[in-house]
């Protein structure tokens, strides 16, 4: 094992023990929380106290991988890896992770060679990472005014992030300036994106959603950058609530519009965005907010619609940014998806 | 003085004593506040303790017929139209108000005529209400699935309000469902649109503000109605923060974007909506939620955009519906707002 640890990541890290940083609490509070078992896990993704598409696949590999090291008990772990695989409809980097390591251990694999498979997917995310961000700031090509939505950054991913990222890389050639969306109801772009761009000191503001649209029509954004949470084989898409109104936005503004994922966000089984299940959450998060321990009410008692994402079709998109590379419109009208991998 | 009194808004009242409504603790807390003078009116203006501004304009004519009541002292009343005039930057009711009450002091009124002249404005405005609410249910002409942003009822006007008193006139003739903003980042929309429809028994379903572009996509709407806080020569207008976004994405989903206010919101001097001055606000405000005692905050200290408003270009309305009747695209594009009074 010590070939593998420590694992130092900004919302996981596994010393002699895994933990996850509680993402309902921040920025505020920095509570990390033990995962001693894969079923803590499925409650921790449940409750997004580690929530981001490809770190949700991590964290599930690395709570199976704890569990192996401790007990490898074959119909075990299969059977907790099944519980991991349903614990988010939506995203399905969890669903791809789990079916490898479920191949892994239905091919008779020894405690060894499935320790191996579930390190690889924690470290393969972080060189995924690496590779959409070198892909995604030459794409950028100078461009500096950036939006973003939701988090997307080391905080949804073991690396860099996907579309945060590519900022991060592109800042690092040319200093950028993000707006940064609030993205209602869980705020991950108030407290997550907020926290991570505010710890490495890139320029930042902070907008609400409904404001995106006057900063387009103003000049003030050259780029829009999102990750994915589930990639169609015809190049629609599954993000955060909120992401189809800025791909409508951008492309009646006339400014890119760029979607950034590891290839492990491709369910190319899926024809298209309307067989994407789409979760829907509770109703307090629109009542008010409710995240971790901010609480707060403010609605009156009426009922609410609360889809945790949304699905924007591949023609609204510039380009999809991958590990494998730049994927433009055409490139997904032409059906180029389903020839990766 | 009794032919005028008492007077019993949703959000404004005067038996013995000019009170308002506090909205900012609104719908969890029903709070009245005493107005004493006209200098309590311009600190309940700016800190939104009354807002709207259709009913900013009332309140304050209102505040001006108490003090004169008190005190006629033409000199006194028209520093205090003027204090009161510039309250609030974006929003022309209030001025058109204060230059009326303004123009007749000037003229030598005598203490009768100039409370004649304010309770004018109170009743005014309950009458330009209900001719809105039936210009505009008709031109709804059996749309019952509506969405409103911001807060544009009673609480916004003396009367049944502007896009929400179409609202309720529409579904009087036909069971309407109305998807309601929730508009942060003062949340007019969850805390006082969600508020009034409850209380009337209207079906609603609150959403987050970026959530109204899937719904249109999915054909849940059928119409959108929204206020106005400040209409251009040209038709041009400014109205809250997030309405350019509706208006944007309704034309992308070719749902009618309707646009409601009385005559007394035009400001025929200004030429088009880049003349209309934006107030901006408190970063607290985006940093969390700041509204009366609904105070949380969930994010780092990062640099933020608050503008209270937008402006929204002419080419996006699809009918403008003042008191005097319903304005097309065209009649606006071709200057037929210039032509009333």
């Amino acid at each position: 094992m010590r070939s593998f640890l420590p694992i130092e990541g900004m919302a996981i890290r596994w010393q002699s023990q895994l933990e996850i940083l509680d993402q309902r609490e921040l920025p505020l509070r920095e509570d990390w929380i033990r995962i001693d078992s894969p079923a803590d896990m499925v409650v921790a993704i449940k409750e997004l106290a580690i929530r981001g598409a490809p770190l949700i696949g991590v964290g599930a590999a690395l709570a199976l991988a704890q569990e192996a090291q401790q007990n490898f008990d074959t119909l075990r772990l299969s059977s907790m890896a099944q519980d991991l695989r349903q614990a988010r409809p939506t995203a399905v980097n969890l669903m791809n992770a789990m079916d490898r390591l479920l191949t892994t251990l239905a091919s008779g694999a020894d405690q060894q060679t499935f320790l191996n498979a579930a390190f690889s997917i924690y470290r393969e995310d972080i060189e995924l990472c690496e590779q959409i961000a070198a892909h995604g700031a030459n794409l950028l090509a100078g461009k500096s005014r950036l939006l973003t939505h939701c988090n997307t950054g080391s905080l949804a991913t073991a690396g860099v992030g996907t579309a945060l990222g590519i900022i991060r890389a592109a800042h690092k050639k040319l200093p950028c300036h993000i707006y940064v969306d609030e993205t209602r109801p869980l705020l991950q772009g108030a407290r997550l994106t907020a926290y991570e761009l505010h710890k490495d000191g890139i320029p930042a503001t902070l907008i609400c959603d409904n404001m995106a649209a006057s900063l387009m029509r103003a000049g003030e954004i050259q780029a829009i950058l999102v990750g994915a949470d589930r990639i169609a084989r015809n190049g629609d898409f599954a993000n955060k609530t909120g992401t189809y109104s800025l791909a409508v936005l951008a492309q009646y503004h006339n400014i890119p519009f760029i979607v950034a994922a590891p290839r492990t966000t491709l369910d190319l089984a899926c024809p298209d965005g309307a067989a994407i299940p789409i979760e829907e959450r509770r109703a307090a998060e629109i009542h008010g907010v409710d995240s971790g321990s901010y609480r707060l009410r403010w609605s009156p008692a009426i009922p609410v619609y609360n889809p945790a994402f949304d699905v924007t079709p591949a023609d609204l998109v510039s380009a999809l940014v991958l590990d494998t590379g730049v994927y433009t419109r055409e490139d997904l009208l032409s059906g180029r998806l389903s020839q990766i991998r």
